[in-house]
């Protein structure tokens, strides 16, 4: 039962294809209560909603709506699961997907709800997995680095497409209409909270790790003028100057007071990324605690006292995480979405029928035969770049190399050696950090892929470190749960509402010394393959084949039809 | 209708798992009545038949009683199919796996029909695919490199541990007993044909392939007693000078009548390996015609005026394939046993359904998708080394690499991949062949592989040369019957009974000039994997560790259970 004096926060986590509301308690970061609501358009990528207008390859839009529905519905039910009064919330706090981004009116409004603009697809939002500024961010990353810009080695050499900057520039040179329309252009996670309070406000966060911001001000208009002179005036769409975390935003107003039926008036926190808050979760925002947030991908978060150039990180941002250290961001792009990939392309029927006769699914099938193996049994190991390579080697045209299969190779050999290699994958980020002066002391997990024990354990031999775990399931929203208890004065900072709110077990993974000697000798071999294949000279080659061959010109310009004349 | 004055001969085509006969008419090669007899025990690997006697990994034996079987049952029963009289044959000729050897007696009685003998592994006939002597390879290999033996570059460079003198030393080594009392060791080729003659022969072919017989002599003693002073009189137990391949071995004797119901006294010809004698019933044994036998690995056979060194080669003898040319002999480990592999172990339930719905075989489904492709499409890469290299690396330790995939990879692209990797690997050894002055001037395709039209032309287009196709489903047999009528006087020699009973469809493939583009450039990135991988430092390690993990000592000892200790 919870006491009726007891205060609570709502946390509210943006994903992908849904958003959950978390009803904490103050005191102890109990979670009392829990909603989820499901986009109804989940992630745009065939048509816009409603229209015949079709979206081209590597398009990923959301709708505005849909965001609004998760405060209307997710909410009042996640305070009525709780079964405490509204009046005993005192904040609320939220965090998004990102690099998510609209154009929007001078007061907010998304230009795909102004009249006229609901068929231009840029003028919808596009989500972080919209790809389709490739062009565009290649033509930032070379100017930048022809004009020696002092940011670029922030972001370990080189912007990302799914960034503000790559998809502004697209917006203005596919669309110059739209772009002149868009007074704002503004990350969902700012816009969400500008819904919230009708009060305009941008994060250190987005604006440092997806907008450029650096010691304290955007790309110069001399950079923007190189690549397109009518991109000069970008950042007067970005909005003021971004406020810290943890940070009071407004006050809930009395649209939003409506829509979440929660009391008008209370702390809504500054707006937030869903990787980045989960550290506040985890209890992990000292210098030196790297949280992993291990899903389809995994997005590492670190705070440290010290800046440094590491190489292939994401990002490095001053107050990224929590204000006053520098908040890392590293990534691997392909992780859970790899393993979901083997299980669904690469595992036959007679497996599948084991599982199901058994009540398992494929991955946990596969798991319990990887988990009887002997370290380097298999005879495998493999490069994680199904998905390219974020950090350390910022490629997203690489792609995967798996070495050693022969007639007796079988599926669990294959699942395990991917599992291994995304370990790899993560003991490089590690150790790049490490070797640029920037020590990690503690690797905390989180995201889905913590319910595999064997991977953790994997993870744990490979790393040679102990490995702790988040101690919720809903981490995003706990942190943004975090932040609002801050935003309404229940806490002075960040660190100590996480060691009040926040929870990890300690050290839930040892490795084992034998294990990871083994692991040491396959982690070398990771090493060299890593390193043969990351100039990307066999693999860039291969997908310009690739590319080729899917819009095609002249002679090869057919499929392999047999032109068997007497056989 | 066939009339009565038509005369025939027999063929016996003893493989791996059954034996096949092949009534044939002399005139002009049709193929009158087949038929197959599968061996009772197929391949002895788990314990020897009627004993608790356990084998060791990597053997393979067989029963010399499935194989007179073959001779009783196949035989009369393709007589029978063709609707002849028994009296219209006037020869038969037999091929068999190599090097599938056995230890006998004097008069040829099997070691494992002997009193007392039949418990003991050792006096059982090795199948070619016992690889149990790998190690006693290694010490010939080191020793013959040490002396600078002038046979050792006619195998390029490397004896195999399933050829004769490993095997032999095998048994001299862990059955001493066995190897004193073996006064014969003999291929089955020639046994069988003793068996059906009563006279001892043996066949130019295996002395010169698998027996290291080159300019006439065997290794010498001097070598042998290296290797093991109890080996020196190994030579002694192989018999005496070895015949040419359609020469008469003997005739049909009273006992061997009985089982097979022809007419004793008719021709036997000299036994023969059921690659070599393909190429007869190809009409393809003239120099530079090529001529592989795909199916689970591929064999390649050529005739040449030319003597050279050709690397990789697993070997060249005077007189190999037919008398008065150089015989060449090139493999691929590895070949249908790739693709039987993926469809066993990697393609979908998903797959398996849809292929049942359409009545087709996964191998088809798969096919049919991979033939909608254009070259480069699927962006893949892929080393056929999943059973070794045996042309032109001779190295079974080596493993297969496949480079390229992403989270779009889909079985049917893999699947083209590693068909494409087998053309690949067939392009290295016809152009090594080139390269060291042994011109190819036909390529032409025997073996089960050959009813895939769509692998038949990517070959076409990878080899960017016209393919011919072997007009016979049973080539061996047919190759066979073709000898056994030189045997018999109906020709004079082989060249003639081929070019009246052989046949192929000549350029029944033909390459596009435009795919053939594509795949040279593919074929320049498959090289240079191959180069890369070469020279085994990281396969070789690999498969250390893996022998290491299932042979464990000490620290690696346990699998990943995980010591989670509070998450």
């Amino acid at each position: 039962m919870n006491a009726n004096n007891d205060r609570y926060v709502v946390g509210v986590d943006f994903g992908t294809l849904s958003g959950r509301a978390v009803v904490v308690r103050v005191s102890d970061g109990a979670e009392v209560g829990t909603a989820v609501h499901e986009y109804a358009h989940r992630v745009i990528e065939d048509r816009l909603p409603g229209t015949a207008v079709r979206l081209g390859p590597d398009w990923a839009l959301q709708s505005p709506e849909d965001w609004r529905e998760v405060l209307r519905q997710a909410v009042p039910k996640a305070v009525a699961a709780a079964g405490i009064s509204p009046s005993q919330v005192i904040g609320l706090g939220t965090d998004f997907t990102a690099c998510t981004i609209l154009p929007a009116t001078a007061d907010g409004v998304p230009l795909c709800e102004v009249d006229g603009f609901a068929g231009r697809p840029h003028a919808w939002p596009k989500l972080w997995k919209h790809h389709a500024a490739q062009s565009h961010a290649d033509r930032i990353n070379a100017v930048a680095a022809r004009r020696g810009e002092s940011w670029l080695p922030r972001y370990g050499g080189k912007i990302s497409s799914e960034w503000a900057f790559a998809k502004g520039l697209q917006v203005l040179e596919e669309d110059p209409e739209v772009y002149g329309r868009a007074e704002r252009w503004i990350e969902a996670a700012d816009w969400i909270v500008w819904q919230l309070t009708g009060v305009e406000t941008r994060n250190v966060c987005t604006a440092g790790y997806k907008a450029i911001r650096q010691d304290g001000h955007y790309p110069s208009a001399e950079f923007l003028a190189e690549l397109n002179p009518a991109f000069t005036g970008f950042t007067d769409k970005l909005g003021g100057e971004p406020s810290p975390l943890g940070g009071l935003a407004g006050r809930l107003d009395a649209r939003a007071a409506g829509w979440t039926k929660l009391p008008e008036g209370i702390a809504i926190s500054i707006g937030n990324v869903d990787a980045h808050v989960t550290a506040a979760a985890a209890d992990a925002v000292r210098p030196g605690q790297m949280v992993a947030i291990m899903g389809t991908s995994t997005c590492h978060v670190m705070s440290s006292d010290a800046l440094a150039e590491v190489p292939g990180m994401c990002g490095v941002v001053r107050d990224g995480i929590v204000p006053g250290l520098w908040g890392y961001e590293a990534g691997q792009s392909g992780v859970g979405d790899i393993f979901g990939w083997f299980v669904e392309t690469s595992v036959p029927g007679s497996y599948e029928r084991e599982a199901e006769e058994r009540g398992l699914s494929v991955h946990e099938l596969l798991t319990e035969l990887a988990a009887g193996q002997r370290v380097g049994q298999h005879g495998l190991v493999a490069l994680d770049w199904h998905n390219g390579n974020r950090s350390v080697l910022v490629d997203h045209n690489l792609s995967a190399v798996v070495v050693g299969q022969t007639l007796a190779t079988r599926p669990e050999d294959t699942y395990r050696a991917l599992i291994e290699a995304t370990a790899f994958g993560a003991r490089t980020i590690v150790e790049t950090f490490e070797d640029s002066g920037v020590p990690v002391t503690e690797f905390v997990a989180a995201g889905g892929l913590i319910k595999n024990r064997f991977l953790m354990q994997v993870y744990a031999d490979v790393l040679r470190r102990p490995i702790s775990v988040i101690g919720s399931e809903q981490g995003c929203a706990l942190g943004s749960a975090i932040h609002a208890a801050v935003a309404a004065g229940a806490y002075p900072d960040i660190t100590s509402a996480s060691a009040a709110m926040g929870r990890r077990g300690e050290a839930a993974y040892i490795p084992d010394a034998g294990r990871a000697d083994t692991y040491d000798r396959l982690y070398a071999e990771y090493r060299r393959l890593h390193d043969h294949f990351a100039g990307g000279e066999m693999l860039h080659g291969l997908r310009a084949l690739r590319n080729e061959a899917v819009t095609p010109a002249g002679e090869n310009d057919k499929s392999t039809s047999t032109n068997e004349e007497d056989a």
